[in-house]
């Protein structure tokens, strides 16, 4: 169970966890696995692996201790090690963190911390992606305008910007389960790498350490190659990119004067919810009430609001990824055999990272799973731009009757009258001398001239795309690793 | 006191706290301020200041349950005003969060972190700068190598490398005082930043709530101006900027190679120490014995090393700090009167931001106040330079005699030969066949020679710098405003 | 005269050059002027200061040449002083780069770099700011929906957007303005700081060359002390903080949908223009055709486009700005008396950052001057909004009525019948059964209630708001020093 | 032939060009292969494909003109349209451009770009980790002091820390190959990403397009899917973060005081070369003489300096990459079908990206194939650690003689005795009162003890690791693709 915090419901809203508690536990867990590595190499006693993972999971060791002693060395493994080995029968003592050095304890329970997170977001990304194709499907004919530079361009599909969205989550998924199945390694070097107080048996020592954690054994300890570090940062950084583009087109496409989606209520218990936000009286009056103010997607103050809480849940997560990121890129130049402070900066951003990617991710989920998608208003507001995101079309179905250039002027000057006038470019096109005549001359007949103006009729390759990705999700989810 | 975690004791070494009970309290401290602002502009009864107050301060108020409920808002405050109109009697009920928008609690708390913060970091800089001043003082005339693109140049003295450090520190404390005197304010602007509910009443309440907590009242309400936020950043991050360049220097200087300085044993009960690795047997024997191990600046199984903790705590701090001020700063774009994602994303880095600046500050205050050098090895090691750094003076000398040219080649020659050969600049020129002949002659005596070798008589300004330095210092230190 | 490349009509859009031209240029100078100053100190023989400068006017020496053999030595320094060197009458010789290293040359032009562009981005900032305070008065009463995380919320009027933005600019200004005056000093420091090889006259030499140059003499050199780099840096991401935000307003209010503002058609030559984008066939006309798809605002293909050019290109560059602060406050810890690469690392994101900040300051002065405002359009939008945005103030008329609890739930469930079934607030509350009659009975009559619904009248502190900002900026324009 | 700048020899070392010269080739390509395009597919009168072609390579169009002109419409590729447009014959007018927006052209030509820098990149990366084997296994016997934290620590080879350099060349080499080969996909999707004004026939013109250009295929077009982008600049940064690791040691390593490694005098015409600084009067000698000051390595005033200036450049790349992704990374979250902003943000820092990336790999590749290695000095720093690295191996010897807690006690005191005394561990140990009696008894002889005190017999799995890490470069070899 995670710890929550004060922003925990926004920050956090996945239930995994990444907070001390997690990497106490996982350093734990590296620690018992050792001393049960060593038993097997014959390195250890009898019964003292089994002795030391008992004693690491009695939860009898306190985070807060422990940080507390860490200013004395700068990292919290000594301590936690005298306390471990405290905590064991003799016999078992020597078990105790033998060969390792506190690098390797941390770097391992990071890389069992992404493991978790990772798969948590790769789910989570998965159901989104399933939801995405579920609109991709449901709105293949759903006409909308499409939108560049944030002005109305030409007509696409709801389903379009849907297969968009899932094209996004399948790639970052993709990343997510490369990253994790290829690149989460154990980290065993001992002091400077080479193992030095386990002779010849560390190789043999660190192959059985990773079994037992079900990590990747890496050619060399990489206690100052901190690509896998890296790796983990960029695959969350493509799926924390992903959900927040999805994010922002919601935020957008929910705006009162768009209007053409709206977010759902919300899983049970979860979010999905909207604004109760308190102001003034309403606020008292809802404090009191039964369940006023408090009803999901209600305001106490503003009745008409309806915040998109997911999607902006989502950015609120997602940018704090980029700098972040930075942050451990720049970690990863580190000095010699173990670096001297380059190494400690990366130990929170890390969490930050898989935190935030893991609650963007299930807020991304839920979003998805319970978007709401109004056709009709995505019909009216197409219908609002009186015909000229068929512009570029009709000039076409002009050129033969007129010339290209003629025609490309004509329609031009048309949609500026139109745009001008508040009157429709089909409208404009006829109030134009003689263009009716030489147009039924040309067999351009005024059903081929509606035709031309319907969007339904202008969407191009945009079924072919919603096809394409709608295969290649089946692929992808074919192809997806067992969760967990 | 500050909440405690796994790594507190390196990235939250001071005192302060910005984690969520900081944040609770001052958004807390916030609500009870506007109460009692409200009931002295008569817009609230009498007696509901105090009452409002009161609750505030009764600590029955649970972060976690808050930030659960953070997840249908998007924000923790709606559910702390329902938590703390429960709470109040039933006329001050009125009372609580009147006129103010979610937004205006959590930014003012912000500015309330930020206050304490910044002047926790500024004491902290103040007297790392002391320390500062007190080197450069002592050590004036403490000749040493100067080292530039990690190469030894010319000598210096370690009085300059201090002056240098103290310049620095007193610009970043003096940031620090600016930002925190001038930049930290109210906010309150209501739900759209025009206070509609108030009436006309609006601007003299946020008056009255700037005086209640002694925050500057704004032109504008900032809702999406977050200059405040970013310069808040920016001084921390000069500040961190600064103590990172003299973890930096220390950390080169500490290496057993040059061996300049060395870092003491920490103030009582602070840092300051060594390493305590846990490595092989020896970290049992540790674990069970009475001390050892845990002894400053010892190490259970590497008796010789004493890790420079301070410098690396500082650096571990320090390096998240350009990725934080990347976000914060790229969150400034929000839009409208209140931003979608953007204002979200500003809380924890934030916060982080205030509390790494704070650790690296007090780690720096007490590196430098316990800071040991070791004036013998400085000098060691600029005579192992076998006269090399003098080159140029030497050439200087030679120019009236043979040349610029020449002497410049010459000189360049012999260097070579002196690096090849393993002898001293002086041996190598007075190898060349009649040279020493032509200096007599030209009345460049043995004494002239050795004169231009030394060191000490080839340090420029430095003793200006120095004093240039100390006397800025002296003025800052007049000028500090009140710490608290 | 700025270079220009394929890119520049966006990244570049002032006329202010730091390219490699404006680098060399500046790194002329400041040889020059060191001469001169060499020259008054009497180190250098009278009229070698004027040999130096005409020498360095020549522009006679060639950029790429220099970048060739940047290679040999890590910088263009050691080059350019050779060909210096070579151009100048043989007594002139030895007053080139006397007493200096590479790093007093390249710090000391990025401040003569720093210089003009904080100057062109202040004036370009004082533009718009001047312009966002013509907007903020005309549009004092222009009522429009206020909108909070992307959702209409309150009313509020164009006036208080305009002078939110107006606070920004002035803030922005301001710290240029405070950067520039206070904080850009020579670089000038020797080898390793200590100005040895100028024996005592060092500080003197160091004056006079401020004084040539009017820049600051610092306390120190600052060869590793970087705050005054990352202070620039942070007073062009404050700047670019506020045209970003400003730019994304005018993106989201010119939305068709929305089309509250729209950019006006840029001046003479410049920008301001709209989409000339190039599709299909229309495209082939556009480019053989007399001016079609060429004027300004106008699209080849898609009649009725109009993108926000002005407002996307500052987006452009404002997004650009956080990574570059991040790499110059990440560069700030530089080792010892000159650092190894970190040093290195500053030139090309310090020059593009200046670059960047001064494109969007041109843009924003062409967008806020030509900015057109639309409060028909602003008015319908609100109204379209039936009324909803007052449902908090009407919630507070039928309280004393019928109770706040009451009230509140019968605003509330009117306004969602007024959602569901697109009709009025007003209506939905009329229909509620009896109501009618007991507002009567409690004297609320139907003038009482429009009166509520007017948006006009929740305004607040709209209009002392706009006052203050006026005011404000009215005092800073009287403080700005004189530009250029 | 890559356009020289005045840092080029810096920051773009390489022969690769991503300047404007390049941008536009890639541009002219791309319309030039979706003329053929076209023409293949039917759409395009015969000839066509062929006349744009010429028109396209005739190099006839000025970048610095369509940088002027992209101020009208925010991007060049309108202004490149009309002027290929006016550049072919009438027959061919109508293939330019034809069903295209802007967009695909600039997207098209960054993954052009991209293909070209990261292939040069491999190739740099491979010669790199090619030298890197080379010390590897060269050196694998090389005993030198391990050091962790900037202390010493215990014994490695230099083997090792080859070996490790190696592991992650060969991981970033592969990371680049991967990208290159399955992420660069043409962008092909016309105005909203539909290619509706091709009708049915934008499928297959995009799929012959990504043939004309040996670029990959995407499922859609990917205008708002931006993880190409950034999984090209995280394959960048993960190249640029190993180099900076290799540059950071080598900094350190030759360092005077350690001197363990220095740089080679560079290839032919290329860098490797050390500081020519200009300083005092050397420096206009120099620049006068023959060739005084630019010999390979040599400084004008300084004979004794020898910068790494490979290394330093390569840390002038790397430590701009951190923010230049984090740039990228958050320009990902762009709006609806194409982005207001946030795509004109990527320009630059992509192009910025690959150069320096390609930069500093060209710059490792120089570096480690010229590195000189010193082993003499290694083992003289290892010997003057006075057998403390040692100390935790003694403490093993020792416990079966006096037990576990008291050998690593007296081995602490003994330690602690040689560090202040200045004596060796040995002779410390010896001084003990019995010890030598105790252990002749326990029969630890001198010889044991001396065996114990050679480093050369505590380096652990320091081979088996040199060999692990080869044959994985070896497996690497023989799975690099053809590069090019």
């Amino acid at each position: 169970m995670a710890e929550r915090g004060l922003f925990s419901g926004v920050f956090a809203h996945d239930d995994d966890d990444t907070g001390d508690q997690a990497w106490l536990t996982a350093m734990l867990h590296t620690e018992a696995a050792l001393a049960r590595a060593l038993e097997q190499a014959g390195l250890a006693l009898a019964g003292a692996g089994a002795a030391v993972t008992e004693a690491a999971n009695a939860g009898t060791i306190d985070a807060a201790d422990l940080g507390r002693q860490a200013a004395l060395t700068g990292n919290p493994v000594p301590a936690l090690v005298r306390a471990l080995t405290r905590s064991v029968p003799a016999h078992a003592a020597a078990a105790v963190h033998k060969g390792a050095t506190s690098q390797d304890i941390i770097d391992t329970a990071a890389m069992l911390l992404a493991r978790r997170a990772l798969a948590a977001s790769a789910v989570d990304a998965s159901a989104a992606a399933d939801a995405a194709a579920g609109l991709a499907a449901a709105h293949s004919g759903t006409v909308m305008i499409g939108r560049t530079l944030l002005q109305q361009a030409v007509p696409v599909t709801f389903g379009l910007v849907a297969a968009g969205w899932l094209t996004g989550l399948d790639e970052a998924r993709a990343d997510l389960d490369r990253v994790r199945a290829g690149r989460l390694a154990v980290q065993f070097g001992g002091a400077a790498g080479t193992l030095s107080s386990l002779g010849a048996d560390g190789p043999r020592v660190a192959g059985l350490l990773a079994e037992e954690l079900g990590l990747r054994l890496p050619v060399l300890p990489w206690h100052t190659d901190r690509l896998r570090i890296v790796e983990v940062a960029d695959a969350c950084a493509c799926a924390a990119a992903v959900l927040g583009k999805i994010a922002r087109d919601v935020t957008l496409l929910a705006q009162p004067e768009v209007a053409e989606v709206s977010e759902g209520d919300g899983a049970s218990g979860a979010g999905g919810a909207s604004e109760v936000d308190a102001q003034a009286a309403g606020d008292q009056a809802a404090a009191r009430g039964p369940a006023a103010g408090t009803r999901r997607g209600g305001s106490s103050a503003m009745p008409h609001k309806r915040n998109p809480v997911a999607a902006i849940a989502i950015l609120g997560c997602t940018r704090q990824v980029p700098g972040l990121l930075a942050t451990l890129t720049a970690a990863a130049e580190q000095e010699h055999q173990r670096a001297a402070g380059a190494w400690h900066s990366e130990w929170e951003p890390f969490a930050d990272l898989l935190r935030l990617t893991g609650s963007a991710a299930s807020w991304g989920a839920e979003l998805l799973t319970g978007l709401r998608v109004h056709p009709a208003r995505m019909r009216a507001n197409l219908d609002s731009a009186r015909g000229l995101p068929l512009a570029e079309r009709v000039a076409g179905l002009l050129a033969p009757v007129i010339g290209a250039v003629a025609a490309h002027d004509l329609v031009a000057q048309a949609s500026a009258r139109a745009v001008a006038g508040d009157v429709t470019l089909r409208e404009a096109l006829l109030g134009v001398p003689d263009l009716r005549q030489r147009l039924d001359q040309a067999g351009v007949t005024d059903a081929r001239l509606d035709a031309a103006l319907d969007p339904a009729g202008y969407l191009g390759a945009a079924w072919a795309f919603i096809d394409a990705a709608l295969a290649a999700h089946r692929a992808a989810v074919r192809g997806r690793p067992g969760d967990g």
